[in-house]
């Protein structure tokens, strides 16, 4: 068998730990040279096969390539660029084909989402579709947490970590303050669909009474009355209320609290967050004085707070998605498996990627609890495991020492460009 | 000289490393047991003691107070409440008076701000104003870094070094989807006056061209159509522009940005804070796709990743308030004393509380860049030694593990109760 070179690329959003997978590919790949060549990447994602802009990762040193362990959001670039279907657009498709054959592509590795899992299944596809032959594997990776047939989503565990430290810790100050300050916090995390992240901020509470009081999940409908009952209630019983909310919390009809109408002086809609706008009906409806914070970016590029769980998952799944095409897999996604038992135990397996494609896992409504504001011991059981441990990355001068990578092209061999 | 007990309170906002004077003081104190007798607590700062209500820390295990040195906010709790001149409130400097007699209090240890700085002052004055006789101390705490005569204030290396860090990780993450994705990023901090918590985000810059782009400070007056310039200009340069914004940044008439007519769809006005505001501008005036985040309480709390020196520093001077006390002083403050020479060293000098009080260290004008957006070598040498050393607190399941006091409270003696 001819050694063929593999294309890796990052899609979509960020994360702490996508770089630790595209670490395990690398390392896994130059483990096995017998077998398979280069591993270049796709400069800002597919987009970078497309435009014939692929990064050559054999110039880079083995210590750049585990300093990708260390080191947060998309080394070779992400982008957002989702193929249509083959009959919409067969020129990107063909484009596709001309750049692999170019440069004796083989394997395409691609480390995304759910719309990426669906581009990865449309390249496996290539091979019957268009007679080139290529396998194609998915590498998860979502700070969401919804892919299906995976236990978790590498890079959800540590965007979590974050979320519930964050949590537990604004808590405190407005504690400590909220016998003649701040009553009520606000902490707006990301979760457009699925209230996995906030879900997460539940695991800062040990106890009766700890924060946070009140959790908002897009899934369960935003009752105005009910929400501030709430808070009166929590600011009456313990001095203060922490509100952690997903930024796709909503009405019953769907809509979205953040459109809520918040406007600048010139009519300009959509301005701010959600948690402006809870803000505003907590101090208008109640009265209370309050703080609110946007974690934004800041969650999901947060390397200095990575799980440790997250870290070897999302570096597992780099790795086996380079087993599994070694082996000859194609249409595959290596997912995470977890053990029974009461102690956590996780293996990696191997779900086909027809059945992952456009479905999206929402939470159980059995991990949020009757009054709709909090997570279950379920819950708890199910998250506890996946922000465990540590693993801060090497500091210099105070801060931690992120790799950067000299991401040298590989020469161009086609004449024609493409536009993307 | 029998010994008198101490007061020690906590102040105003609170920081990620306030606990670690308290545990300097309390550390100190027992250990001169022969000399000074029990160290009580005010429960939520100066109002626990114009309500008697006091906590005995003695009934904290000597594990329990070291816990401190790990434990971000105000274990004790704290206020905003300052006491007004003795003119214009005498009641309250008799109630104190009453409190501390009542309880054998002869040693008053403050740690707060500038406003405290100025409370702690009129205490020290009371046994000639009022006859009783005491030696108060201030403990200076601000993330603000705004204290006169100290080179920094514990609290702010934390602050410090969180928004440096931040800063960094939401650029690497906005770096790698800017060809597709977002363009612009503001990072909103606290600093209503002084741009000093802004300006340690530029700590996170390397290199030419890295993150921040743009860092706006109270200090330089916004100008709306330089600013758009110089976000167009970043982004045509490098692909994106994050940007830093002190919530205080202003326009030359003082009036602050985050008042410019946020208002919902009720009418109520600032909303939001200033990011949407600057998110807002960009979004209308360039079409770049933004995205803003507001760190708020999660900045000041965030004890998981406090610097080292700030963290050794905040001890260092609740222990000096002791020894201060002990030889006799009053009407003084432990403050930092930067050493001569390249390496940075430190240590603790005393400065006459009637220098430090109401007044505000601003930023030097030689700390900022000529253009007002970045800073200077100048502010790098100053800022980068306070970010200096990570100090993780212990972890447990994947959190980190915060003390929680016993917070005894100390037997009432007094008849009369005091309305705050």
């Amino acid at each position: 068998m001819p050694r063929k070179n593999a294309f890796y690329a990052q899609s979509g959003g960020v994360t702490a730990v996508i770089n630790a997978s595209a670490c395990g590919v690398i390392e896994t790949a130059r483990a096995n040279r017998g077998k398979i060549g280069k591993v270049f990447a796709g400069r800002n994602g597919i987009i970078g096969a497309l435009r014939e802009d692929l990064i050559d990762t054999s110039k880079e040193s083995a210590a750049a390539i585990r300093g990708l362990m260390t080191t947060p959001a998309g080394a070779f670039g992400s982008c957002r660029h989702k193929l249509r279907s083959l009959e919409e657009n067969r020129a990107e498709y063909e484009r596709l084909i001309e750049v692999f054959r170019a440069h004796d592509i083989g394997y395409f590795f691609y480390n995304g989402g759910g719309d990426s899992a669906d581009t990865c299944l449309k390249v496996s596809q290539l091979s019957e579709s268009m007679g080139y032959p290529i396998q194609a594997i998915h590498i998860p990776k979502t700070i969401d947490n919804d892919l299906p047939l995976t236990d978790n989503c590498p890079g959800f565990g540590s965007v979590a970590k974050y979320v519930a430290i964050s949590t537990r810790e604004a808590a405190m100050d407005v504690a400590s303050m909220c016998e003649t300050s701040t009553k009520v916090f606000i902490l707006e995390v990301m979760g457009r669909h699925a209230g996995w992240i906030a879900a997460a901020a539940g695991l800062a509470a040990e106890q009766e009474g700890d924060a946070p009081h009140i959790i908002l999940f897009p899934e369960v409908a935003f009752q105005r009355e009910k929400f501030l009952k709430q808070v009166q209630r929590t600011v009456k019983r313990h001095g203060y209320c922490v509100i952690v909310a997903s930024e796709g919390a909503q009405y019953k009809d769907g809509s979205f609290l953040s459109d809520a109408g918040v406007t600048d002086a010139f009519g300009h809609s959509q301005l701010g967050g959600l948690a402006p706008v809870l803000a505003d009906m907590v101090k208008s409806e109640l009265g209370y004085k309050y703080h609110w914070a946007v974690a934004d970016y800041l969650q999901r590029s947060a390397r200095h707070i990575a799980s440790q769980t997250d870290l070897e998952q999302a570096y597992a799944v780099g790795q086996a998605a380079v087993e599994f095409a070694l082996r000859g897999d194609n249409a595959v996604m290596p997912c995470i498996v977890r053990g029974k038992g009461k102690r956590y135990r996780w293996s990696i397996g191997e779900a086909p990627l027809e059945q992952v494609a456009n479905r999206e896992k929402k939470m159980p409504r059995g991990f949020i609890s009757r009054n709709g504001f909090g997570i279950t011991e379920a819950a708890r059981e199910y998250l506890a495991p996946l922000i465990a441990g540590e693993a801060y990355p090497e500091s210099r001068n105070g801060l931690p020492r992120y790799t950067r990578l000299k991401l040298a092209a590989v020469p161009r061999k086609l004449k024609t460009s493409f536009k993307v």
